[in-house]
């Protein structure tokens, strides 16, 4: 999508070599207008598929599986990371390592909003070391529902989440794939 | 608006007196086309006030905050509760108390996306007993921006949080106020 990589080059701030922010548009800030092309560039690259659910997970997952929601006219759900009064005790669970905190965390969405028969598009804003998805296949997995396909907005090629779940026979594509950011210069597939 | 009303009619379910389950369009599971709808609500009114950006807060703020912000055609912010590597160091902000969880929690807004020429618009899902709404307003003021309306999208007015924060001069907007929920008949204004 062209007009997300001249957005990153516009507005993205690479800190620390491998950390790319992009929180004037996506995960902070958020612009409305420009998520909303997002969801319809996500339409279009998945629109041969039959789709009735948007699965992503909490927090910055939600404003791009939303917005993709319109352009698909089907229901959105987001995995929450956290057990509160809010989430029915009966969940899917799977399981995300995270690096920041080097510690394992629950991923949960209510059985109510994902059955077998439902054709789920896993949708996420980075893809980085994997271990959001993984625990996003997990929950479909243990909900007997099908897997449709994967999309992220923003790929991190240079990180092993990519190559390590291709490897294990996940299809997933990306907006837009970074095959570098060294001394802060990104360098797009 | 009456098909909000209609929506949680339908869907909504009591839990134990006060708990209102609406997490099959509002919060877990996202209905986009709903949620469009009611992004346009909060347009119209609140159609006379100038503004510039819409200010929420994570998580279940975000989706309707977003879809807000392509009818308002402004930037949306949502204020963090966990400091991460994507959050700057520089920031605003609001204490909230979690009567969940009975303690105090930070939110924060990075300096970059709010500032003193800002003409702010908070929106959130719930107002209940006006914690988030009270750590949203303290982030507005210390940004030095302007307020210029509060909406939520469902007012539980049986609860504390309304009653307080107008008796503080606050003026909130409600698309649907619920009086009572006795018995799990839900009762609007």
């Amino acid at each position: 999508m062209e007009a997300l990589k001249e957005k990153i080059r516009q507005e993205g701030r690479v800190l620390g070599g491998s950390v790319l922010k992009v929180d004037s548009f996506l995960n902070h800030q958020l612009d409305p207008e420009f998520l909303n092309e997002i969801g319809k560039a996500f339409k279009e690259m998945f629109k041969e598929l039959k789709v009735t659910k948007i699965l992503t997970a909490e927090v910055s997952g939600i404003a791009i599986a939303v917005m993709a929601g319109l352009h698909f006219q089907v229901p959105v759900v987001f995995a929450k990371k956290t057990q509160s009064l809010n989430l029915d005790p009966e969940t899917y669970e799977g399981e995300v390592y995270s690096y920041t905190k080097q510690q394992h965390y629950k991923i949960r969405v209510s059985k109510r909003y994902l059955s077998n028969e439902d054709q789920v598009l896993i949708l996420d804003d980075f893809l980085a070391n994997g271990e959001a998805l993984k625990g996003l296949y997990q929950i479909v997995e243990a909900s007997g529902a099908n897997l449709v396909g994967t999309g992220v907005v923003i790929e991190k090629g240079f990180q092993e989440g990519g190559k390590k779940l291709r490897a294990e026979g996940r299809e997933i594509k990306a907006l837009a794939t970074i095959l570098s950011m060294d001394h802060g210069d990104i360098t797009f597939l």
